[in-house]
């Protein structure tokens, strides 16, 4: 039984995040998507509502469960067994921040590999970032998530336009 | 049972491709080390005695063992059963080269996912032929390649320059 | 008639921008400079004053117009009937980035191209951070920008101070 | 009226580079597709081969025009009265490149400029080097050329083998 | 006599860090190890815990000193009658910006080289940030920082806890 | 006294490479540029005429000398007294290759560090082998090598145009 962990923050998951999983699943016994904490970033979404997110996009996969973690990454993973971390490539400058997380993770825990897996090139370029940019200004986000991740954008983007014009 | 083709010129074999064998071993049932026939690259050691070599350098792991093929990857890996193709990230210029390979591989044969692994920080750097180079030169590659390799290169550049002096 | 936009936070207009559009209307019959109006950036200088300096700095070329926009900048150069998106191409991490949002634009709006000219050896690595930067402190930024952004930059940071210290 | 040079080896011509076609027959009043005479590359397809199936392949563009050209790649175009060269890019090894041929080519003639047009996320990774490895071992590349391509590499690699055997 | 400077934020010093230092003290006669007060940037540690921090660390080497400054790095430099800047090199997304910077510091004052050196490959990935990020959660730093930082960063962050729930 | 080694295939020694021998001498006593005896580059001028070339463009600093050397860099170095290898910086395809070198390096002599010196801006993208295929096709090279250089690569590509059509 081996276990592999996709960490990630995840505000929101994408088909890129999801194409990830679809590969993960083959390769590993069971899968744990794992939302960081990491209250430094301002996410657009809580916690709770990511992760709530991601459980309904990967239903159809019965090996892949959904949890979130605080602090250091590796003792999250060691606490629960697994034996590799899950990383998505996509762009070099991924690579270069990917590689040094690797690193330092191999330095912290030499017993759980990084294994990159890579994105399909129609999500070379896409990333949360980009979707909540294009969300924010009303654009089409179809092609970069699937349709709960879009209504749920529209709905925090409404409530956020209601919010700042009350 | 998983079975992943780590395939590679191996010309020859350095401590950064063990490191990533000793990394693969952990997350597969069963590593294939591959030895690609590529007569283009116009290689230091035949595919007898890479082969060779790499099953001496890797006789300690149960669940590795060591081919050569010809022609297109993913049609070896798939006449072999694999779920997955084993590559090794080291630098920048290696992860463009990856990645093109990999899209086309995925193109080629969507089933057969590839895995990046990350080299030890120590072999960041390290390639066949910047081992051959300073072997060529009577340079120490201690460091470099185990104990089997450097004697054969050892004996290589012997021969080498014996049949260009006589 | 092809009308090519060039958009930007141009916070200021430096010698780098302005050589590529010197080179954007030798290309395309008309050529906007759009200024993005990107509040989470916290730029130097307000709208106004951005497009301001652009008009004047861009005055001797009869087919250059300065506008700004807010929102989608696909949806911004449709309404304008644009059939090009005009971007500078400095260094590798200006590449990534931009090879992003040209994606992302071309999934958004099919229909407009986004064509990257290459900025003059001498402004490889010019921005306007790096410019604020020296003139922060003081520095000369002659051979970065033109004569009246150096002294709109005078006045910014000689009223920054003067605000600060009173 | 605005002419661009699209050069290159085009050894053969790939989806991606009629991506780039598409995009600029767009941008300009005509376009000449121009084969770089580059002996030094030992190309799989003679001259006349490349010309042939550009023209085929770019028939439905009116203001396309396939030509070969040897020298100095800007004394062709002014000779031509180019106002542009178009380059596509993909990646960043290609950028790396490409920056520099266009620096010097600004060098050596400051009145062209060369203008870089994206590839479709679809063949971020394709070049002509993979498409010919893949038809080499009688792989699949229905996907990365058009019919006619496809069907002159198998021809061509069924007498590369023909004569080998001989 | 040739001084060198060795610019930087150092919050704190590396185990990278010290390992350039050790390079640069048998390069030049007198090492100045010079910190940044760069406000922008918020520190964990204070101008002068990182100047009393690098003072330990580097006590070893009688050509080093250790300062802070405030404003342009050139004019410091300048003032200090500095012939050379040391900077490190780990990663491909350093080296752009360093380069940039060189550029910048050459156009200011072309009298003062900016000279790289190579970090040893066991700190390719080292910085500062990641070593506050490990031991914010309390993970092992000590094979990336000396004893003495190790320390500091454990006070600064019970500190910082202690502060926050109060 | 501190001798730095400047070593390079200099095929021809570019103003590129005459920038980086301006910076070295000012910041050591005596700088050797060494020109590499690697035969499997097929170079267009001969050892001697390499050094010849580099001996007239260097004239002007009294603390230059030119040499050439066999085998492993290190072991000249070593064998020459050197404190430091001085190599110039441009693009980023270039760090890759330098920071790979300077690591192995590192690793079969750690007493002789790497120097890293960044060329002017305006070199940053020339190269031996771009100046080599201007020269070829009779383009003007007036702006890459000197004046002497230019005579030569003329020299040379008349004979070998003579040659070839003899």
């Amino acid at each position: 039984m081996r276990l592999a962990i996709y960490p990630g923050t995840f505000d929101p998951i994408t088909n890129g995040h999801l194409d990830i999983v679809e590969r993960a699943v083959q390769l590993f016994d069971r899968v744990t998507v794992a939302v960081a904490n990491n209250s430094a970033k301002m996410p657009l979404f809580t916690i709770a509502e990511r992760v709530d997110m991601i459980r309904q996009v990967t239903a159809a996969f019965p090996n892949v469960e959904v949890d979130s973690f605080t602090g250091l990454l590796v003792e999250y993973a060691a606490s629960r067994g697994a034996q590799a971390l899950i990383r998505g490539l996509r762009a070099i400058s991924d690579f270069e921040y990917e590689f040094q997380m690797a690193l330092v993770n191999r330095k912290l825990s030499n017993g759980i590999a990084t294994v990159f897996l890579m994105s399909h090139e129609n999500y070379t370029y896409l990333n949360s970032t980009i979707v909540k940019e294009v969300a924010r200004f009303g654009g089409e986000v179809d092609s970069f998530v699937s349709p709960l991740v879009r209504e749920r954008l529209r709905e925090k983007f409404s409530q956020h336009y209601l919010k700042k014009s009350e």
